[in-house]
């Protein structure tokens, strides 16, 4: 139906939905189904969840990230409480101010070199507990992989978890790109977060193929009781569930998830190794490259090829691959690139 | 997939998804497509918007309902503003308080017989303007067809409209089964819409056989400027949005809209004609019924058909057909409240 | 200073300080002290609360009775929480939407002839417990006396109490007027609050002689630490706390809180009794009198007195006295309406 | 009634009130007056801040400063909308987060060496108009004097109104210690408020010999009818207010609030001339110094002097002078400082 068929480098939700994804919602279709969660799709899920988080974890879809992350961690935090995160976090600049107007979080922020946090970074925020003068640090949140498409180790990020929890704090993992993570990490997802202390994870799927379908995932049994009531008074409960728990079943049923991931990392990797010779970048981690370049080169390479300025002062761009990429379109556009630039 | 494929008669999101809808998601799957709502299928979705409520609608797709109604009211609210419902209205009872955690807004409630608003029903709590001591009237919002299957003429929504108007309010009417009302009175949807005043809309969708698709359907013109913003912010702005306006369109560009709630009617009209003689029943107006049960009668039925109990002292109880309910669904259950009831 | 001394009987607000409360104010201005409530007049408040309600009453000074009560329900509630309340209670018609707008607190409103509600009025509200579709039924609010000058009884709080606590629930009592109450009753405060299971109270302070000055008195020990914290994000931390704190210090310390409501509740009785025979007019159980005059007397009557009209349509109106209110304003008053009505 | 009369160097708010304050409000305590602001006290400030500021100031009396700034501040914003403030400032690290939670703001924070914002720090935070992804800069807020004792210009102000302005963005002003500001620059208050451009001020009045009055102060008239409304939800409005106005009507009406700050700028300038050779400090700009000491000296001073530490990394440390200060407290403050580091 759509006029023009292209692919870029914007955005993985600039992607479409994966075939396997679409089959099924077709099966999941027939006849009625208890709404708001009370399916067999989404009783599918939860065990399929169990699998892949240990047997306490607990699902809770939801439609989007800035949903996920909301509800996670207005369920982490007392009216007076606030949230420790990077200040290039997705939760601190691109979701509207969402935390702080639907939830009322207080965001400590801290300036990062690479999208990382860590436990040093950490304790110039993660302080003044007992005076309330100043919103209580309860949850410290990171994103995996960053912002900035770098990646945790596991070892890194159970150093977060053991100093929040020594603080009496949580530990909050936005996982929008966690399939990316593992892929790179070449670990189960578990690895890095239920094994290593992460308490909720924001579970991504859209940006690795789905249409619209994200969760919390609850893995800090504190907290089970209580995500339902937050989802549903943050609106984010879907009432024919059934079709948002069929998209996540697609994709982390079988090894979807891990194939779409890889496949977008190994794109991304194929860029660069196209590119490093001749625009300044560093070597992706994961989906996405953040080059350099100039203006003008940037303007024309837009033309053709859709893709983000990341930061106007420097020239800094953003190209990421996503499932759909393929070795076509790099080497198309490692070919615009080469003549460009040159 | 789903083991065993029954249908009853709870809500119309039990039902799932129109096989129109599910042939438009693939066919707007190809290819990238700009995120949030920059896409070709978002665009023709505002054009057959138009042509259905005139050419200044507006229209912002969001996930579900009480999103769409919660950013209607938002946008349309000072902080030291409120909104005038009835008592039974779904964003009072029925969202787990998103009107009051979300967007802050208070609800002035009346009581009501049958759902409706009245100009003098309005009039005992759109008072005290200027006041601050009582939060301001500002949205007088009203539900078609009603939480209780009843429907406004045009001719009421009008003189609501011109009185919320004189006293500089606004009116929203949350439309989540506006088909089943336009199908029942015979009109186009614009006819108690933009024809009579109403400034907001919240589109209805889901309950009408899609997924998960709604809309902020904005007819006031002050107040298109603004919805980008609050939809953001309060977490109902979706990445992949071609998949959601694509519902939308699948229900809309032709008649799909009403020949679903044509026949979601007629079928609640079968059920009618079907048990009056044997319950306690008012002719539906729209696709729900509201027999009175005794108890044991209620039990024995939900055994072989999921319906709900409205209210446990009256035994009230609610059947509402939707788009997939077949005449056999019904002779079938009419059979049995024959062979209950006797 | 001000130019024409007057008193009327529209609220108990309109009137002045007594000299005792200004007196203390002078008394405890010499030097520095802690701010913030570590001084102390604060430490010495908190020693006399306890006298008054029981060793493990914590009271925590706030501005306003508006402040005392959001700062009590928010500490009591989780974002999908709510508040069942009477329809006419002052958080539901007074306070210019702060439970909402501040605190995102859902209220359950009930009918009530008399502003009191009782367990099978509550019983109309408190249900629904785990469904998320309604905002979780949290604590039970009452006001004594009531905004119609009515009187819980002891065994009616107690009832109340009981009630709540086996549903998981939490009672507060708005005290706006707890002192004329406790005048009324004839018993200590602790004999309707500490003593019959209401978890937090609102305690009084401005309507009967001090300035401004209310306090969040904690009963439950459940609530002792977080009320710092609510208190300071709502914005009801006074810095310079002694001169809050003593003002109810020199309420509470000695009997002035019982000599002043009780001279307030005796000037109703007084003025009852003058006019009972000229008005339609229940006998106040506190300071209040609510008579129906015809529209034209209570225009007459303003003239020389304000007051306020509580209820447009039936005429209803409110005359309120106060610590100030002297035997001759009431021989006054009377001899007015006398001459009026007759 | 205190048992040990002290003084010293924490704070302006761990002062007492100034005699002329106490006597106003014995003045004004006469009779009745209409409560919540439409008194005779409340009239004639309005009238004295006319003088102040120009013909269309209007002055909101509140309770206290984080009351001032989020009322002004959530006036100005809509939900989507942000506030563009220093790091440090009293908004985002001293409120408890009450901006987030109260109102739902969010805040772009700029990280500065001397708590002023410029133009070019500004610029920083102040863009993505129109992307509904970037919650909207809509203010800028600054502090005169700065949370670090150092005082902007009128032409500074002015340049940043400008700025604003031009952006489609408002100024407001935090003036907690507003009156220390135009001493320090000898100038009257509204040459770097009115008069170059602020739209909305914070006045300030606790800190500088008050006991717990601040007020909004619009000078942009499109905000003078939103403000009662926002002032109520928020929970600052006073029901006597007579007395929350008189005591601002004690420091403005004269030329007290010239008198106390010049005093405690005065009695800084002091400490200075008498530690500068002994300490590393900064000449102070209005009545508070930042000096850098060891903790041990930090320890040893404050055995006899209460003072609060403001950096424990640098061990930079805050000395604040108030209207009470004393030549003699600085004498003797001096002298100990003298013998602990020598």
């Amino acid at each position: 139906m759509t006029k023009n068929i292209w692919r870029g480098f914007a955005s993985d939700n600039y992607a479409g939905v994966h075939p396997e994804v679409l089959e099924k919602l077709a099966d999941v279709n027939a006849g009625h189904q208890i709404a708001y969660g009370d399916d067999e799709v989404t009783a599918e899920l939860s065990e399929v969840m169990k699998k892949h988080f240990g047997k306490t974890a607990q699902v809770f879809p939801v439609f989007n990230g800035t949903g996920a992350n909301v509800v996670s961690l207005q369920a982490m935090c007392r009216p007076w409480e606030a949230v420790v995160c990077a200040a290039g976090a997705h939760i601190n600049v691109d979701e509207g101010g969402a935390p702080e107007k639907v939830a009322g979080l207080k965001l400590h922020t801290i300036p990062t070199a690479d999208g990382k946090l860590t436990p040093d970074l950490i304790e110039t925020q993660a302080w003044g507990f007992g005076n309330e003068h100043r919103a209580q640090p309860k949850v410290v949140s990171i994103t995996q992989s960053t912002e900035l498409g770098t990646i945790y180790t596991p070892e890194e990020i159970r150093a977060i978890a053991d100093q929040a929890h020594k603080k009496g704090m949580l530990l909050h993992l936005d996982g929008a790109r966690i399939s990316n993570a593992a892929a790179a990490l070449g670990v189960p997802m578990r690895a890095f977060t239920a094994e290593v202390g992460v308490d909720i994870v924001s579970l991504g799927g859209t940006k690795n193929g789905v249409m619209a379908a994200e969760a919390v995932l609850v893995l800090n049994p504190e907290f089970s009781d209580v995500i339902k009531y937050v989802r549903k008074s943050a609106m984010q409960l879907g009432s024919k569930m059934r079709f948002i728990s069929a998209q996540l079943l697609a994709l982390y049923e079988n090894d979807l998830w891990l194939r779409s991931a890889t496949h977008a990392n190994s794109m991304a990797t194929k860029l660069y190794e196209g590119v490093k010779d001749l625009v300044r970048v560093e070597k992706p981690q994961a989906n996405a490259l953040f080059p350099y370049l100039d203006p003008k080169v940037t303007e024309d390479l837009q033309k053709e090829f859709k893709f983000y300025v990341w930061d106007h002062l420097t020239g800094q761009v953003r190209w990421m691959c996503s499932w759909d990429t393929t070795e076509q379109d790099v080497d198309a556009f490692v070919a615009l690139v080469r003549a460009k630039v040159s």
